[in-house]
């Protein structure tokens, strides 16, 4: 049985290490700082157990903490054998009322063993990133359905198997859709995505954007993100697609868009973000120019297909920390970031998303569990969107701490938005 | 009664210009092109009668005639006593299948005689850009709604009225929010609104955006398209809001984002895109500085006080064609555009939104017409959106006529997106 | 000889219009009114003959006015047979100091006749905007450069002339580069036009910038204002180019760069900015798609081989106002704006430069004008470039007028800057 | 007597991950590798000592290494105490006719005691990074300076100082001031101080740059790369400047301008970029946000004043690695990076420019190194402009090595281009 951390690991030397990191992300998220001053007078959770299954770094931290602080108990373990950071899963062992299991470089047994460890505190509310610890409860755990109110899950990824397994009345209790919302969309996908992953690929490799052919696969709200930010610093950005109005979305912005069989040969750098599998596979390895980069900003690490890259690799050495390069027969050196895991987690400069973005997602995910304590029993079983107001909440929490105001709706304007009896 | 255009104006000296206007449209209108082409072999809507309520210019002349090519008897006329241009009206009048009583500068009495004369067709589907065809209709001809099988409209802010007609069960045929789909919004509002809007008031003023202070008010799909044109022109914006998700939204972009009260005094140029009425007021007007410029993109002329304005400046002169200048007693020049109309079709040297993008919209337009009457039955009265594959349908015209290709899933990549039992 | 344009034209007619145009240019050109007051006060031109040969319009009027405001006899005559508005012609030959002899649309003969009509009031200033003025005297009235004491030249084209002319030892008197001034080129080439060629040629056109591809030929200062303008509205920009540093340039800026040769078959839109001849030819016309657009933002209306075109086109017609279509034997149409003259000028919509860029390049104009009074001995025969006082003189009048503040340095600072003796 | 680094160092342990660095650099450096090739068959430096003071990692090791390859002996030091990779240092020193003095962290003697070490080898050439080398020279071994040919200088700051020594006629030997090349200054100092400033905060802090408040001091060619480069990571950019006609730049592209007084309070982050020192001071401190990042990308670490900031600060820690926190005695905390070190090179993230703009700096000093031998005799002492056609032969090998194609001149273009007797 997995042991929390802090048993795991010489806990005295990586405890500060962690509490800097935590007291940084404490620092620049305003929204998680009103939510806890909230929860603490409130108690909301009172009595409920949390079990979590995320990204183990800083700003996640902060989440946890901010639960435990509206009383809830909490258990963590990471959702990715390799973005876990040590001493900030140490430092969250240390909280009052918080449990982590998370350690970097678990393999897949310790993984899964770590996952149910949290599963052992029974919880009564789950918060995924990527639907692992829902999907393990469901196949391996079905006896503490029963006791569960609720959840939500983060991701893009996560959501999509959460629906598959809806579709198939496979899910039986009710999950938010956070990544669904707005104000986890416009702000995490497209600002934290698109900026983190450049920044993790620039420092990486100490390489420049400008006049780079940059391929971004999948023109989501991540790879919209990827493709503008990577447009403003000055690389022609090139789109691959598979929907035609995302397609269409591509080309009035002015990017090229073209099957990746054409992109190959053209690209300097990619960067996958459909959250699909094989979307880089054998035959474009075969159409790159030497010294290309490729990497990963979708959940898996299924994008690129390493597995036929390594096989027609002559050589593979690891060029730079976090990029391991692979010599073709032909001499040509195609360099994976990350092995290629999500780039702007998993390389070894990375921080993920930075913490502004992040203290918006997790606002939404803190005003969702709260909801589901309040008012869990008017969801069924299934995925549900975030309600509206619990996301305005949070974007009005946010506009609050920035201190933006903006205009406000007059009697005569609202009624003229709802009547229909005016002309021309 | 209202006479078809050609009855009213000297037609031998319009035709031609008119015509000239057309081709042109019809050169750069690659999805009616493709659409004419099916219709003309299918005849999808022989024996029916649309009516239409649009701005009358080369762009809405083609959709006129590629429905008449599909076998429709159409009549049409203006949604705005400005907007229509007399030598289209006059060409698409002279089109087989087609009766236009669209005249610019007509009066109210005048521009709702014009739309008497089109429900006087007995039309058995409505095509709206603003929804006053289909509010005469449902006001002053209840005895036409049994025959009517549906209809479309192209605006946020019909659709909006439609939704309210909806709420209060006032709506008795079913019409689809054209305006909502993603071909639309995506590209019409941010692109077209955009690019025209202020293409519109940098010819009429013949002034530069680099510099400037650029007031938007509305972060919608106009407003950002505004916003975001402006700022390529090297503008430095300033979004007013009332939505906080939308004020965020802003603000991250790199946008200023302030109350009105507050903007009123540090804007060069002042932009409505609301949708909604008395956005700049009095007491804006008091705030504001000696030469500002004032325009509105929304679709009513409301955004604007005028008749404040007027009633508190000491003179009004036209300082340029399409610009009214209001000098207030304290000397300051308060310049008003296209009298506070759409200033992309209600300027001088307006044309409306681009070509390309217009071939978008009525892209789905025609298609949504021949939905309603292939599937008609099965849509109750209400507003609807736009079924998925209709408006995927256009997208992917449109991409073949561009000579863009995609990638598209294989089938391993189709089974990974629908299935959900596979882990990190 | 050519009479003022007020004995020519139904003067009454064209007063007001004209009139109009110059006060609303006044109102944005805070610059020049700045130096209207002090020039005005100071009387730097009393007894001084300018000569001026410039597009005549709004913007230039105002500078004309101005010199005429310090005392100078003001003769003026266009300096291209398209570019004059003539009621602005008219309002301006009504300001008194001033004589105008700029028509509109004057054929080969009257354009040299009207020059020779200023030359005849023997200037002892001459303004010039693509140096013909100076070159008919110096080809024509070589008696006249003993009185001449100096005089500006405001384009890229005009100063390469004179350049030329210095080479050769046969420039004869001093003549300051305006063109080349930070004030001029930053402001004017990159701002002024860069969005007004683009806002001529949409609204000529009727289309939209987003998604196309646009083909700017030179990388100079207008044909960066050229691209990045477009790169704003969402196009997608392809630059050609005959210089290795600009090329780098444009492709670390994110653009494509190739060969014409390629770019031909390639491009939507084609604009020349290069200051040279030939720069699009008949072998490029076989390769473009049906429908391209061809425009010129180059001084001279050599840069499209428009005899090649005609000879090559089996018909042509004015398909738009201001766009000539000439339809190849293959049924493809090739479709040149304003002749293949500066698009921002030629066009029928057009207004050319904005009116503030105008005034910060005519405010160093009328400094200059002031030098040369004040310090002309002091200026041998040759090209000048315009003192480095005199144009941040401007520059801090503009931003005066801007309400913009800037630091100061410190004395420390200054010192700082002056010294070497510091390490790191 | 400073030792070559890997007799101070263990080199075993240093050397791998040193060369793996070079190996990096030298794969993504085609103009040094195309240089490299020419030097090896002509041996331009052979029987020459150069002398070295620059930022000693990986670029500036390929650099080193070409220059020895074309025959010279090597000898080079650190320019900065921090900057210097100490596993480069080793394997720079280990290439054949290189010695490395370089060291990181070291204290002031240290730091000008490797400097007499690199003097000691009485260098014919010395190329310097800000001008300490060529300083020391004339300070403390005048007798040194008949046998040294020339020189080259890398950035703003030592060009400065090398002009101010000029203007006082101190400067005793031909310097080029490879800074203020095209091919330096719109390159390296754009993009490269740009992209990598930029990325080097990102990932000290997690923090994002979306609707951040970015004060940018100075906006010369390093200013507008950081400028440019974070609005277009959705930054709302504010300008200081001391320059009329740089702030009016500034303004015109957009962004706001405004004294540092009235900055302090709106900035979220600040970067110096002016060259000049207490460009931050002890009033602005008192003005600033809790939670501010204070950052310097200009040369020397005078831009912002520590001392004073030390002085009033209740409290510092080492908040993040790279990040010191200043607590102020009301609370708020200022966080200064790299201890107002340059940025892109001091904070332990930072690799300092990207590979590629560096490969264009160092073309154009090893192009120069080369006409100091071949053409030495021919320059004065003093500050010397790189000689045009040796910029463009870099640009040249860069585009060629790109693949990227251009058009050139035809004769009769050339002919065009150099005559001045055509019209209108």
């Amino acid at each position: 049985m997995t042991a929390p951390i802090s048993e795991q690991l010489n806990a005295d030397e990586l405890l500060e290490s962690g509490q800097r990191k935590m007291e940084w992300a404490r620092q620049h998220m305003p929204i998680m700082g009103s939510l806890r001053e909230s929860f603490e007078a409130d108690q909301p959770f009172a009595g409920e157990r949390i079990g979590m299954a995320m990204h183990v770094e800083a700003k996640t931290a902060i989440l946890a903490e901010v639960l435990a602080a509206g009383g809830a108990e909490v258990a963590i373990t990471g959702c990715n054998p390799l973005s876990t950071h040590d001493d900030v899963s140490v430092a969250l062992d240390a909280v009052d009322g918080v449990t982590s299991y998370a350690k970097r470089g678990v393999d897949d047994k310790e993984y899964y063993e770590a996952m149910e460890a949290v599963i052992d505190h029974e919880p009564t509310i789950t918060v995924d990133d990527g639907g692992d610890l829902v999907f393990a409860i469901h196949e391996d755990y079905p006896e503490l359905i029963d006791t569960i109110i609720g959840g939500c899950e983060e991701t893009t990824t996560g959501v999509h198997r959460l629906r598959a397994m809806d579709d198939d009345d496979a899910l039986e209790y009710p999950m938010f859709a956070v990544n669904d919302t707005p104000m986890k969309r416009l702000f995490d996908n497209i600002h934290g995505t698109g900026e983190s992953s450049l920044a993790s690929i620039a420092m990486t490799t100490n390489l420049s954007w400008a006049g780079k052919d940059v391929v971004v696969s999948g023109f989501g709200y991540c790879g919209k993100g990827v493709a503008r930010k990577a447009s403003g610093q000055n690389a022609n950005v090139i789109v691959t697609e598979v929907d035609p109005r995302r397609a269409l979305e591509a080309h009035m912005e002015g990017f090229d868009v073209m099957p990746m069989d054409e992109a190959a040969a053209e690209g300097d750098v990619f960067i996958t973000t459909t959250g699909n599998r094989d979307v880089i596979v054998e035959k474009h390895f075969e159409e790159m120019s030497d010294g290309v980069l490729l990497a990963n900003a979708g959940h898996f690490d299924v994008e690129i297909d390493l597995e036929a890259l390594e096989a027609n690799a002559q050589r593979t050495y690891e060029a730079r920390d976090g990029l391991q390069a692979y010599e073709m027969p032909d001499g040509r050196r195609l360099n994976v970031l990350a092995e290629g895991r999500l780039v702007n987690l998993a390389a070894p400069v990375s921080m993920g998303h930075p913490v502004e973005v992040m203290d918006q997602s997790f606002g939404v995910q803190a005003v969702c569990a709260r909801e589901i304590i309040q008012n869990g029993d008017q969801y069924e079983a299934g995925v549900h969107n975030v309600p509206d107001e619990l996301d305005r909440e949070v974007a009005e929490i946010k506009l609050e701490a920035e201190g933006i105001e903006m205009d406000s709706l007059t009697g005569t304007q609202e009624e003229y938005m709802d009547s229909w009896q005016h002309g021309t």
